[in-house]
Parts: structure tokens; sequence; C-alpha cells
């Protein structure tokens, strides 16, 4: 390993010595821009981290799981050791609070073990096993195998609301380098520094456990300049986003166009519908008031499962609408995660708050600071949501539009919606058995069903499903949370006629690692 | 059911009025035209066949995997009531002989009834109960089940090289159906009086089996009209096709320039490499050369999974190649589907034999007749080989090309090749186990990897993957055939804090279909 020089690539187990700055991480609020400079990648560079890849992946990509788990639990234990690196850098670069960020380490460090322990036991790769019939008429049957088996080398753009879980070793570095895909990273602007102390904790961990070179590197680039240039690149077999529409639809576009095209699993846009009957407000409008203004505000409403948008009979919850009026006044403005999502905040409201029929039901009193973003409510009509589909845009941050209408009309504006992460509905048991056409009518716009609760808290677990209909994912038949994350980097391959020594362990005869399998 | 006039769509329960004519069935060799002339199916036609499977979605998505069995086995038995009919037009329109008519009607109900047992035992949902910990600190965890449920409906284009297996009632249509969507056909041209008798059959079936109307549409249509309007069709959601790469990726550009773009399974081109290693030869050069001559002329080299390339150590296998030889001399030229195909395959062949380097080594001695192709084998070095992109594409037809080099040259060409459906290698036990890494560039490049045999004959099972990376398939992760076939129309949803009433039975907490869950 080349002396490592804050600022720069990771090229495998070397750094990278590229020229062009491609800027420093901002403080969020202050303005000030925290040393070191980063360097672009230069297109040599990406190309050798390419190169890497693709000669790491064979080697890797047959390791066995338990071996690759040694890897993913190492990595773990490496970046627990440099945990108040990544909480005081964190804090700098994020605004993030200090709990936060101690949280949010964890669940990345106990996402990776999650995927340790899928892939140390096996059954995850659905072996199915068809034993040949030599007997069979009119024509013997062969001897089939089949499991899944990893794409290729991925492509993992770490998010701007998740330095940690969604970042350089998140959940798609950990399900891709689980189902044995080396992983190249793009950084996030907003948090480099981040970047930096959790790539050397992986190369750490690589080297501690004799992983291939190529397995795992980290670019640093300018604007989407490096981005393009790996998802372009031909050894790239798929990629793994989460971010803004605009930026998702731009890589579907790149990935669509290649000469051989791959699957982009982006995880972009979604307001998470909320849906109210009467029942709901019956059992006490002001708690649900409560519980809806912390789901609101959570982390300054900067989730991907943030509730913002909500459907409430017309003509009822005059309760919940002036305990969540009171709340939002005195909410407290918070800042936000960079600059960039700050304007973009500030810009959506005022667009909601200048549309036809909207009307602002509430703002915080106390006026957003530099890099804050501050509480609002807005309410407006059943017939002026449908008619303006800008009002379906994803205010990112703690705001929300409160939708009213009859049920009747509610459910009808259901199909209308546009794909969602989530959607929840508040209501009694009777409700919710009396409106079944209701309930099939959100699961088809949506991953995530809620009955009486929130959206934000996304249990990671095997029966999470964290993606949904376009827009809000790419590729509505992935989860980017849980086990089933590891799918979206696989396919099937079948081997007809092998010999038992020549078959890996999971298809041979005897069943060496004891996993379930279909036969 | 309004009165059946011949040659017009199917358009849920009714027959259609279109008046634009799109043409007549073409009898290959003679260019007969069969009666009846076909109508296209006119906009409003197809607008009200995607209102249909639309309304139908909810109802039919949602009935139980029995009865959705029920369905199908109805659609294998009505079918089973029409194969003399199916078998007498066939012979017409495809040239195929009566038993291979025969046996794909077989298979095509095999199909039907294999998706009705899956779907009836009901384990295939991929079940997935995490239940709730209140008392689990730092945060209580939710109860959260998840399972797949199908995507909507499907548009399903008819293949013109099978016109039952991967047709109107297909493996398409079966997994389909067979997962909850609506089916809407796009019939081929070159079989439309076999897909007006099966798209009888399988109405007749709905109606049976007191179906949602809308489930099932066939839609005639003049060139790609039809079929580009029903897959940019907002209420379509997925898109089956098998077929040429041209019509496969120009369904990929269409359904990825959607609003909301959807996934596209195209089953597109594919030449099968077979790898011969010397000990292959050792065992018998002319019982191997014989075995390959059969699996290249069969079906008149007309099927997916023919062997177009072959790999061939260079300095051995003579006496291979003079039994092959001898045997393409002899070989009998036979009909193709039709005119098209035909007319393809004469000119990829000229174009092989004129390309630099190739030399043919044998050709039918007797000559095509209108309408028939001849067997004909091609060989080039492995150096002319890897510099001319165009010898890696399909001859369409008994055609195929020997690529000699040494066996080191070998192993690193298959990096270069394109996906493919499949890849064969002939080799002793010892060299397999010898040659891993030549294995695993294999399987890098393929689906299915076959052990001393060869590609055609594709079982129909659990194990089998009948798909590869791109262009054999537009998406590598996805099989045509086999029960796997079925996730290609599904994604998983999730359930969080249900009541256990108001769950479906696969995630009821008595778990009253019995399946297998993951709990």
């Amino acid at each position: 390993m080349t002396t490592p020089l804050l600022g720069t690539s990771f090229i495998g187990y070397s750094r990278s010595n590229g020229t062009e700055p491609c800027g420093s991480a901002v403080q969020p609020g202050t303005g000030i821009k925290l040393e070191p400079r980063y360097l672009t990648a230069t297109p040599e560079e990406v190309e050798q981290a390419m190169a890497l890849a693709a000669t790491a992946f064979p080697r890797y990509s047959n390791l066995s799981g338990k071996i690759r788990a040694g890897f993913l639990r190492a990595i773990a234990s490496e970046i627990e050791t440099v945990v108040d690196d990544i909480v005081e850098r964190g804090q700098l670069e994020t605004a993030l609070p200090e709990p936060r960020l101690r949280g949010e380490t964890a669940r990345t460090c106990g996402q990776l073990r999650m995927f340790a322990n899928l892939i140390e036991e096996g059954s995850w790769v659905d072996a199915r096993i068809e034993r040949a019939d030599p007997e069979r008429k009119p024509i013997p049957k062969v001897d089939l195998r089949s499991m899944l088996r990893p794409l290729g080398p991925v492509a993992v753009f770490c998010a701007s609301n998740f330095p940690m879980a969604y970042s350089v070793a998140g959940g798609d570095t950990a399900s891709a380098l689980a189902a044995g895909c080396p992983v190249v990273v793009i950084a996030h602007a907003s948090h480099p520094g981040v970047a930096e102390i959790v790539a050397s904790a992986v190369i750490r961990a690589a080297q501690l456990t004799n992983m291939p070179e190529g397995v795992f590197s980290v670019l640093y680039g300018g604007g989407r300049k490096v981005g393009q240039a790996v998802v372009k690149h031909p050894v790239t077999q798929a990629v793994g986003f989460t971010g803004s529409r605009a930026g998702g639809t731009a890589l579907m576009d790149t990935a669509a166009n290649r000469k051989q095209p791959i699957p982009v699993y982006a995880e972009m846009s979604s307001v998470n519908p909320v849906v109210i009957l009467p029942g709901a407000l019956e059992r006490g409008e002001e708690a649900l008031a409560e519980a809806f203004f912390g789901s609101l505000t959570l982390g300054v409403g900067q989730f991907c499962t943030n509730p913002g948008l909500v459907f409430l009979p017309a003509g009822k919850g005059d309760a919940f609408l002036t305990k969540l009026k009171a709340l939002i006044e005195a909410g407290t403005p918070g800042m936000m995660l960079n600059a960039g999502i700050c304007n973009a905040f500030a810009e959506s409201t005022a667009a909601f708050a200048a549309a036809e029929g909207v009307e602002t039901l509430a703002r915080s009193v106390t006026d957003a600071g530099p890099g804050q973003g501050a509480p609002a409510v807005f309410t407006v009509s059943i017939s002026n949501f449908l008619g303006n589909e800008a009002l379906q845009g994803e205010m990112f941050g703690p705001a929300t539009l409160i939708v009213r209408g009859t049920v009747e009309e509610i459910e009808a504006a259901i199909p209308h919606l546009e794909g969602q992460l989530t959607a929840s509905l508040h209501a009694s048991e009777s409700e919710l058995l009396a409106h079944g056409s209701l309930v099939i009518a959100l699961q088809n716009r949506a991953g995530r069903i809620i009955f009486n609760g929130f959206p934000t808290g996304v249990e990671v677990c095997n029966s999470m499903v964290h993606g949904g209909p376009f827009p809000s994912t790419s590729d509505g038949r992935s989860t980017s949370v849980g086990t089933m994350a590891i799918f979206r980097f696989c396919r099937a391959i079948a081997w007809q006629n092998f010999p038992d020594a020549a078959l890996t362990a999971e298809l041979q005869e005897a069943n060496p690692l004891g996993i379930k399998r279909m036969e």
C-alpha cells in the first residue's frame, strides 16, 4: 500500500494521485469549508479501479460464504474502532446529531453482520436440484442444479441523507459484497471525510482477511463525471443508488443506453401517503397529531419514508388539525444536511404554498436560520390535488400536504398516485376489513403498507421491503433494506450433468453445507 | 359473448370488429395465403383490452392460488380438446411436423399444469414473517410480513418458433397468469390461425372457471404497431417476448422511455458456445460429431439453444470434422418457419462464408428448395474470430461456426463472448476439474452450463435457467422456462402491524395453507 494521502480515492489497496480538485466538505449552516480538499479520480484511475474489480470478481465470487462473511464481520469490527472519528467528522459534515450518527453507525455494522449471518448459513442461494432419470420416456431426464450467483462488479453511490447506512459500507455495499460482487463506491460530496474514514476501515478489513485487491474501491469525483464513467464502464454489472429522482433517472438512462444494459437499483422519491379514516380519529385526534408530527419532523424530515402526503376525510379531524397546527408552529427549525437540500426545501415549500387551492395550515413561528428547514403543513382539496401533478412532488424535509375529500374520493384518488415506498392507513380494525379495495389500491402503489403507524423507522430484517413502484424506486421488484436486498445483485445459473466434484458445495449431492434446498 | 368472427382480436370475452386487414398466414415454401384474413386491432380496441385488464387485475390477483390453478388446468384441458385442430392448422402455418406440434402442445399443457401445481401448493410466494417485540430496546419491533405479489397486466408476444409453447398460452402467459397478472397477447403474423384456436380455448376456460373479463385478451396487429401500443400503455406492467434481437431491443427502448419504465423479459439471440477439450475427442470423435449434428439440425436449427459456435482445439479433432462434414453433406434441407427466417438464414450464412478467414467446411449437397434451410458448417481461426465482432452473430438455422485455437486461446476468448443462454463443455472429468477457471468464465457468460451434452432440449422444471446475460436475454436475472419464470412478474410487498384477519392466508398466524415460510 502506498502512503495514504488525505483527500484521494482508494483504488484497490492504493491511494490515487488525482490532480484535479473536486472540492471540500462544507459545514451546513456556517458554510465553512472543511479540510482537506478532495481530488477527482482521473479517467486512468477509474479504469484502474474497474480493472482491479474485474480481476477480483472470479476469485472473490468463488470464495465460500463463510469466508466472505469473515470479511463483512471484519468491516464491522474495523468501523467500530473508528466510531468516534466518524461521529466527530460526521457532525461537521452533515449537522446530524451525535446520537443519530452513533445509531446509524451501529445500524451499518448490524447490517454487515446480518448479511454475514445470511451467507454463512447459506440457504439464501435458493439451491434447486432435479436429479437425472435415465429411464424417463420419451427422453431421459438430465441432472440439473441451479443456484443464485453474483452478477459482477457493482457501482454504489453514497446517499446524502445516510452518511453511514447508505454510503461507503452501507446497505448497498454490504448486500453486494455478501452476494459476491466487488464494489466500486462513488463518494458523496457532502461527506467525503466520513467516506474516507469508512473506506480506510473497509480496506483494512479486506487486507486483514486476505481479500483479492479490487474487491473494494472508493472514488471521489467532481459532479457526476466519475459516477457516469463507472456506470458506463463495461465491467460494471449493476448500480446501487439512493438520492434524487433527477440523479436516479439519469443513471437509469445511462445504464439503458450501454451496449450491454445493466440493472439500476435507484431509491428515489416518495411522499409516503397516509390515509386517515374516521375510526382512527375517534381513537384520539390529538394523540394521532402528535405521532404524525413526530414522524414528519424526525431527522428534519430528511428520510425517504417521510410522510409528505396525508388524506384526511373532509369535515372531520378538526382537533387533529388544531393540534398539528400548534405543534408545527411551536416546532423548531433544524439544520439540514447541506445547502442544496436546504434550498430545494425552501423552493418546493414555496411552490406548494403558491399552488392553486393550497392553503398554509401552519409554519414554525421560529424563522429558519442559515441552512435550516422549518416545519410546515399545507392543505388542499382533493379536486385541486388531482388537477395538479406537481402536488405529488416531494418537499424533501419537514413539510406535508393534507388532502381533504370524502372517503370515496380518497379511495378513488389512490390509483392516480405515483409509485411509493410506503403507504399508511389509520383506521379501526372494522374499517380496515370493510375497505378491502382501498387496501388493495394502496398495495398496488407501494412496497410496504402500514396499519395504524407511520412510515419512518425501517426495520432491517428478513421481511422488510424498502422499494416500490417507479418513481419511488427504479425497479419496484427490489428492496434496498433487509436480507432480500442481496437478490438485487444475483442471477440464477444452472449446471447440467455436472459431476459432483465439479459442483459448488451448495449443489453437491451430500449437501455438505447443510442448507435448505428444493429437491 | 358476441358472435365470433374469424380473423379478429379477442377483447376480453368479445371478438373485435377491426376493419384494417393485417394479412393472412402464409404457408412456408408454397407461399399460399391461408384463409382467413386477419384484422388489426384498432386503437380503441387496444384501449378496451387494456381497460378490461386493469379492471380484472385487482379481482384476479386476489383470487386464491387454488382458484387460479383451476383456471390454468381448465386452459390445459380446453387445449387438449382442440389438439387435432392445432396440429392441422399448425402444419399449414409453420411447416413444423405433426409429432413436433403434438409434442409442443403436450409441453404447453404440461407447463400450465406445472404452474397450477406450484400456485396450488403456494410456498412459491416466499412468505416471510417477523413478529413484533414490544419489549425490544431502544425501540419496539413492529410485526412485518412480506410475500410476492403480481406486478399487474402483462403483455406477451408470441414467438415465431414456438407456436404453442411460447405463444398464446405458452410459458410467458402461463407464468404471468399463475403469478396473478392479466395477460394481453400480441399474436404472431406467422401463425394467426393457431393463435385463434388457442385463444378460443383460453377464453372458454376463463368463462368456465368464472374468471373476471379482461384476464386475457389476444390482439392481432399489423407490423409492430399494436405491440408497441400495448407496451407503451400505462396499464401494462411487464413484457414477455421471444424473438429477434432487433425486436427485443426495440421493446426494451420503448419500455425504458415510458413515463413509468417497466421490465421487459425478452429472450433474443444466443449462439450457445460449445467448447471441446481433447479428452472429449479421445472418447470418440465420430460419436461426438453425430451427437453434435443431431443438436445442430434439430427442428431445422430453429431453436434459441441451437449450438451455433464451437471451439475446437487446433490440430485436433480431424476425425470429428471428417464425420461432421459427411453428415452435413448428406443432411437434408428442411422447411423453415417462414420466408423471413429463411431469407435471414440465407443472408447470414452467406455473410459468414464471405468473412475474412472463414472457410466453408461443408454444406448439404442437396440444394435447399423454396422456403428451406440447408445445413452448413464454417471454420475460422480464433484470431480472425476475435477480430470480427460480426462472427459472434446468430445464423438462425442449421449452421455453425467452428473456431480453432489452443486450449489457452480458447479460455482467453470466452470473456470476449456476448452473453449466452447456454454454454457447453465437452471434456473428461479430470479436464473439467483442471480447468476451473474455464468453467467460471463460461458461467459468467451464460445461464446454463452443460457438461458433455448439447444445449437443445430444455427441461421444464424447478431448476431450469433459460435466460442469460444480455443480449441472450434483456434481463439476465430471469428465466423464461421452469417454475422460476413466475418470479419475473412479481414483487415483494410488506404489511406492517396488520391484524391477522386483514392479512392474506399466506401470512396469517395459523398458516392455514400450510406453506413453507421464513419465520
